[in-house]
């Protein structure tokens, strides 16, 4: 039997990733071994560390390792802690216009977490990276769309050793196309257990739900949509976010 | 006056990056707002941060930050201490021979360095990064090359905020296609104070170089051949290296 294909999977606790993770263990052309990789980037929301270790854990990654980066020092998101994290529910527009880039966009944070995970792709010789990016209900981040992802590819094709040796770093993104509700059907498919993901932009002390982030409104939109119920927990205070058709 | 342009330049407090700054600020078209960035990422060789802040007051940088960020996570080079430091003498080979990448090399890390750099200049609203890359005596390194320089600006005409509102930022590489000899001069031209700067991977613990390593070899031989003297301070132990045409 051959030895499985190695692959760097980005994997940030959230829902997205997990499925992502759940894609390249399942994947037809075999299961990958994978390598997931988390960032310690000074982010609110740093119980989705301990979510990526237990995601990783249930899925049979081949390790977890969490790098250390201060983006803190550059500023600039509302997830770094310099802005405030806009609070709506799921039937309000977003203030500031469907066509603006929202305050949680963290400048060039894919960017910088696909090229470091291209960097250990070249130490481990995995020809494969995987990231978790939707180009759906993919909240308005420039770096989730797919000429991104195209034009990154470029990248490590010209300027990474494995590329100028001719073996060029492939950017899997399988959930790239799937609104919410596949991605949570995918994943279930695939024996995610999302009790074990985070999305909240905001959580509380104990990593609970805050249910009226951006990141929150979207993930109930999703379950609901699927028909599947979200094991996630909300903190007390939290207003569970609005399902529709619910009375 | 109008406000000067503001740039985003990255500065190991090496030559290049240096010289680098230097030419941001005595630009034809305005001396550029400088705000130099270095990188605090496990380095064997952690006087250059000494060295970047040093640089970057004599040159009248707006201001200096250093990120942190442990690549040691990730492994993989021998300058963040995984391997060992190849020591050759300026008239040797190098034993891996032209076509390899030397093990020096640290898996995308201009890559990464440079998608950290977008993010500040995002925050800062600054429409170009400068950047000390040298395709001439470049050390082999695959992040060096001007395919790589420009697919990487591809990736920031798509996947950054400024890019998608059409302010594309534009990566500078005054020194791209400079040999070290002409970096040095034109360096000397623009009132570098080269003993500011450092070089070598391998100093001692007073930050003074080994006159041994790849890094002091090609330096030295830049200055010989630019008919400047050098002021960089070795260490006691250290074999000076050895001049063309020197007794």
């Amino acid at each position: 039997m051959p030895a499985p294909i190695r692959a760097v999977v980005l994997l940030s606790g959230g829902l997205d990733s997990a499925v992502t993770l759940a894609c390249a263990r399942a994947d037809p052309d075999g299961p990958r071994a994978c390598h997931a990789l988390s960032f310690d980037y000074g982010q609110r929301h740093r119980s989705e560390l301990r979510a990526a270790a237990r995601v990783a854990e249930h899925l049979g990654a081949a390790e977890h390792r969490v790098v250390a980066i201060d983006l803190r020092a550059i500023g600039g998101s509302a997830l770094t802690g310099e802005l405030a994290v806009p609070k709506r529910r799921a039937d309000e527009p977003d203030p500031s216009g469907p066509a603006r880039i929202p305050v949680t966009y963290v400048p060039a944070r894919n960017l910088t977490f696909l090229s470091i995970a291209a960097g250990w792709a070249e130490v481990l010789g995995a020809p494969e990276i995987w990231l978790g990016v939707n180009a759906v209900d993919y909240s308005g981040y420039p770096d989730c769309r797919p000429d991104f992802i195209h034009a990154f590819e470029r990248v490590l094709a010209v300027g990474t050793r494995a590329g100028v040796e001719g073996r060029a770093l492939r950017v899997r993104t399988p959930l790239l196309h799937w609104s919410k509700a596949r991605i949570i059907r995918e994943g279930a498919a695939r024996g995610v257990d999302f009790s074990l993901t985070r999305s909240c932009y905001d959580p509380d002390e104990a990593g609970r739900a805050c249910g009226a982030c951006e990141s929150c409104v979207l993930r109930a939109r999703g379950f609901d949509e699927a028909g599947v119920i979200d094991p996630t927990p909300y903190s007390a205070d939290a207003t569970r976010p609005a399902r529709r058709g619910a009375p």
